[in-house]
């Protein structure tokens, strides 16, 4: 990833104290989830979708059906804006205006190019893998016709800035003398566990990278 | 809530049999969490931020500093896009361009408009009770310098959509005679502890809003 600067879409005005700007941390957060939220515009309005992406070095890439509308109206030279965001757990102050969320987001933005067929191939697998990791081995492989019915974009990331809170609430001075109930409630996201699809042939048992992934106590962190 | 037609912003194209435009679905799904991400423009750019909202009747509510950049952008006679995500399971198919995400998402349209200041108080608790019922009750009340220095927006709900999927893989005829394993691996958040504040007076104990709030065994459902 290229030196990331804040510059005027990413740099961080007010909660500066919560501002990250090193590609370590924006990386770390990248490689947390699979989810992000793509911010675009068509005849100049808003639209915000949430799709899957696959970070590779120094940019996310996006997929879906060749004819996607957000897909079709991120190559329209427009400068895509990107937003992944992991909940880590409320901030219960003792005033409503000191109530929080603890959470780790990035937003970068980048401007969107379509991936050369003879590469899609390869990515479509690390799209599969960034959710479940050693999946892509395991499965059938995408035919001719799949491959041309998909678009994929590589959104090069030309800016990015994470945006981490951690820690206790943080309340006015006078408020720590009251006699209120503050702290955290700390989430986390879980397996559940795994349904075996229903039309399952006899005799195959839960794979290895299922069972691997399965057993993370955690997942998204 | 108005009849929530699918029109031009939010009919759903391919995958219609995920479309849901019923009125009940869609709060039931802006009702599961407080966390939103909201798309807008400034000069022309899509923007992604997220962030706090509440749902009251047939708007959303957002809030912030008063000179925060999104809701003054949002001031400007535009239509915000407004996108909630629940991630619900992983959908591993026998192909990866089956893979898939079993999810509930709603999307939104509507202009916002900037909330009178003797509605601040009562939307603010809104928000808080929204993120944990009956904390707003145990609270410092807001002061009147808090509510000058915030802006309280409402976004009127002039369009919507959800899409929710839910279910096994639907995989290609042929695939599923393959010996490749198939199944959803099921998500949940769950509240993983409480903390005190560190600066906790002696004798505060939990109180019943939030062992209730933490007795809960999944959130966000």
């Amino acid at each position: 990833m290229a030196p990331i600067a804040p510059e005027s879409k990413t740099k961080i005005v007010r909660s500066d104290n919560r501002a990250v700007y090193d590609r370590e941390s924006i990386e770390k957060v990248l490689d947390s989830t699979f989810l992000c939220h793509v911010g675009f515009t068509i005849d100049g309005e808003a639209r915000v979708i949430p799709t899957a992406y696959v970070r590779i070095d120094d940019a996310v890439y996006l997929h879906g059906h060749l004819k996607n509308q957000m897909l079709n109206a991120l190559l329209d030279g427009q400068t895509a804006s990107i937003c992944i965001t992991l909940t880590d757990g409320l901030v219960l102050a003792r005033s409503g205006f000191k109530h929080s969320v603890n959470y780790r987001s990035v937003t970068l933005f980048g401007k969107a190019e379509k991936v050369a067929d003879d590469e899609k191939a390869a990515l479509l697998d690390a799209f599969v893998d960034f959710m479940v990791p050693g999946r892509s081995a395991a499965l059938r492989k995408a035919s001719q016709q799949e491959l041309n019915a998909t678009l994929v974009l590589r959104v090069p990331i030309d800016e990015a800035a994470a945006k981490i809170r951690t820690g206790p609430p943080l309340d006015k001075d006078p408020d720590y003398a009251t006699h209120i109930w503050a702290g955290v409630v700390n989430l986390e996201t879980r397996i559940r566990g795994i349904e075996n699809c229903p039309k399952l042939n006899a005799g195959i048992e839960v794979p290895e990278h299922i069972s691997k992934y399965v057993a993370q106590e955690t997942i998204f962190d």
